[in-house]
């Protein structure tokens, strides 16, 4: 089966096309390394998603993990097809007000709130905030009375499961920082010292990122389900999280699950005894196909057996498969049958600055460059200067064709 | 035995101080996150290696590798000094003349150097190239031709010797990038064609950073010597590369070397035949213990036995940790005998956003602080906008106790 960067990524005379646009057209105006967007794969993503959550049979909101991938230009796109956003900071919550994402459709997340950033979304009165403990509900009532508000919150629940993901990105065991417990949950509702100024209207989680096995997320669902069927008071909404993962590539397993079975999960697991509003919190899913990343090779360089492609881009630029050692699909802008098993490493002088070990090349040469796939999600927003190197440019290429930097 | 950074950061009173400085007044003034520099420990540093580099009873430079940390104002402090800079792009070039730093002392190291980067270092009459590849000094010898100039180059070697830390911060392999084979150097020095307006001035070798044991080091510029002796023409210096390592902490081994053993090593095997003169890359060890990283406490948490400490700094400011799995000693702004096992987190959505696990620290409330030790080097270097949070900021302590943003 072809996934889907196959039918992005392809090669016309042996040149290699993103959708039907040439590349090495796009790198004659363009500056590298790049970060290329599409965005019909950006729409296609969503609408599809979209189109699985439809199936629930109750309203739904996507908030879309502004992390992925903040660029304002994605944003305004995804704003216009009815996105809302999901936020970890305050500079994150300018971003999708500026893009247009209403308000009231903006969950703010995360274990490290400032005062002054729980200020800013009081402010601009957000849809509610996902407290991820006793102390910070504390300090966004008190802020909230401060402004004379009432805060809407949503209780993040720890469900106590642990995902099959990289370490780094499962958050829902109980040893991380993330979220309460159901004891604590249960204690602090029926206190009504913490809501004089903020008002329970949601349950949250969110198990980890990446997530390629359903298992843990109907059990992370339920777990949500059975601790609001406990509360003393209705929901407006359960925020089932984000982290439904993608497939990096073609022969490596385990493979993502497809939204129709996704959605199937949340529906046999989203049951707190009442019609409850479904929020989605998708990042990857969206945006990581929708994204390539190019880079032009600086030159090739034998080491007895070994071959090396360095590239002008390097893990400052992205960072995935040095911090995450993850896998992504590398291809080479002319197509060859002769290839050589080769490494694809950046210019830092770090030996993790290496985007892929032994991949069948062709021979390129200097006015060559590689594209590496599904790069839309976390690439550009984990970029650093490390090396005192500039960030990478950004464009996106629009539905009718034309590129257009962002 | 007191490591350095027990005498920097020291309780009075019970409060945190830096050196003779409170840390709880700094704060008074400046934001946090905070890389927060000390003058002293960085020129006392700088002066320790020197003192021993003069043990070698040869001429040297110390050629400070900017890419542990290219604050201008550190590199003004250095340039005083007499200190040279080893650079790995156009950017940290600038910097490095910016600073002060003659571009006699400076050496341009990295395998993905730009026809425009290796241009710009031919019209500021560098020191010299390390080149990495025969296909990189091709490319540097055609500029020159251009720029109608003779470039100076050292070849790296790669002395196929492993070195005992991170599988990513080890560079000396023959898998790895770094470097030509001696054989691929022997072949091409005596190819009249790769010289016509280039010049072998030197030799150079690095096999990785954090280094705790000199056995692969001696191998190293052993290797690098006996390479020397087969070349046809004298070299003017030999580049022994940097990557001594540091104590991160009191308690975990191996312990980093002492400056005089490491300067022994070097001594014992640097003899190409005749006198020489030695280059140092050291970038960790002059810098490193001259920084603390600061973050104020936003709250605790408790999930049944686990304390957390949530602080305003994250993995974007300081990334070692969730990058290399780093141990940094970190000192709480109280000092207190009651501890508790405590996970110190940052406000970023992942799990690896931890700088230590299980610390043993007091409760502290949000008028409180961390600091944590030895972060001088590869802490803003690496640093990140992830989840649209600002880059950290920096200030430096002078010797004259005075703190000024920088």
């Amino acid at each position: 089966m072809e996934t889907e960067y196959r039918s992005r990524l392809s090669y016309k005379n042996k040149e290699l096309n993103f959708e039907d646009t040439s590349l090495k057209e796009v790198l004659a105006n363009y500056p590298t390394p790049l970060y290329l967007y599409s965005e019909k794969e950006l729409i296609a993503n969503f609408r599809e998603f979209e189109s699985g959550a439809k199936q629930l049979g109750c309203d739904f909101d996507i908030c879309f993990a502004l992390k992925a991938n903040p660029n304002k230009e994605l944003l305004k796109i995804l704003a216009k097809l009815g996105c809302g956003a999901d936020i970890v900071s305050g500079g994150e919550l300018s971003r999708a007000l500026e893009a247009g994402i209403p308000a009231s459709k903006i969950v703010f997340s995360g274990v490290g709130k400032l005062e002054s950033e729980i200020d800013q979304a009081l402010a601009a009165k957000i849809n509610s905030f996902n407290v991820e403990s006793i102390e910070e509900l504390q300090m966004i009532n008190s802020r909230a009375k401060a402004a004379g508000q009432i805060a809407r919150v949503a209780l993040r629940l720890n469900p106590k499961v642990k995902a099959i993901t990289h370490k780094y990105i499962s958050t829902g065991f109980k040893t991380h920082k993330f979220g309460l417990l159901e004891e604590d949950i249960l204690s602090v509702v029926n206190d009504t010292a913490y809501w004089t100024s903020a008002k329970l209207v949601g349950l949250s989680v969110h198990i980890g990122s990446q997530l390629t096995n359903l298992d843990a997320t109907g059990l992370a669902v339920k777990a949500t389900s059975e601790c609001a069927k406990k509360l003393p008071c209705k929901l407006e909404f359960i925020d089932v999280g984000g982290g439904l993962g993608v497939n990096y590539s073609n022969e490596q397993s385990p493979k993502a699950p497809s939204i129709d079975s996704y959605m199937k999960v949340i529906k046999d697991n989203l049951d707190p005894g009442y019609e409850v509003k479904a929020l989605f919190e998708p990042g990857r899913r969206i945006v990581a196909s929708a994204g390539i990343f190019l880079a032009k090779v600086i030159r090739s360089k034998k080491s007895e057996d070994c071959n090396f492609l360095i590239v002008d881009g390097g893990m400052n630029d992205f960072a995935r498969p040095s911090l995450y050692e993850a896998y992504h699909e590398i291809f080479p802008s002319l197509q060859s049958d002769e290839l050589a098993p080769t490494d694809i490493v950046g210019p830092i002088c770090e030996s993790s600055d290496c985007f892929g070990e032994k991949r069948m090349m062709p021979k390129l040469g200097s006015e060559d460059f590689i594209a590496i796939a599904d790069t839309g999600a976390y690439g550009f927003s984990m970029s650093s200067n490390y090396n005192m190197r500039e960030k990478p440019a950004e464009a996106i290429l629009e539905l009718n064709g034309t590129v257009r930097r962002v």
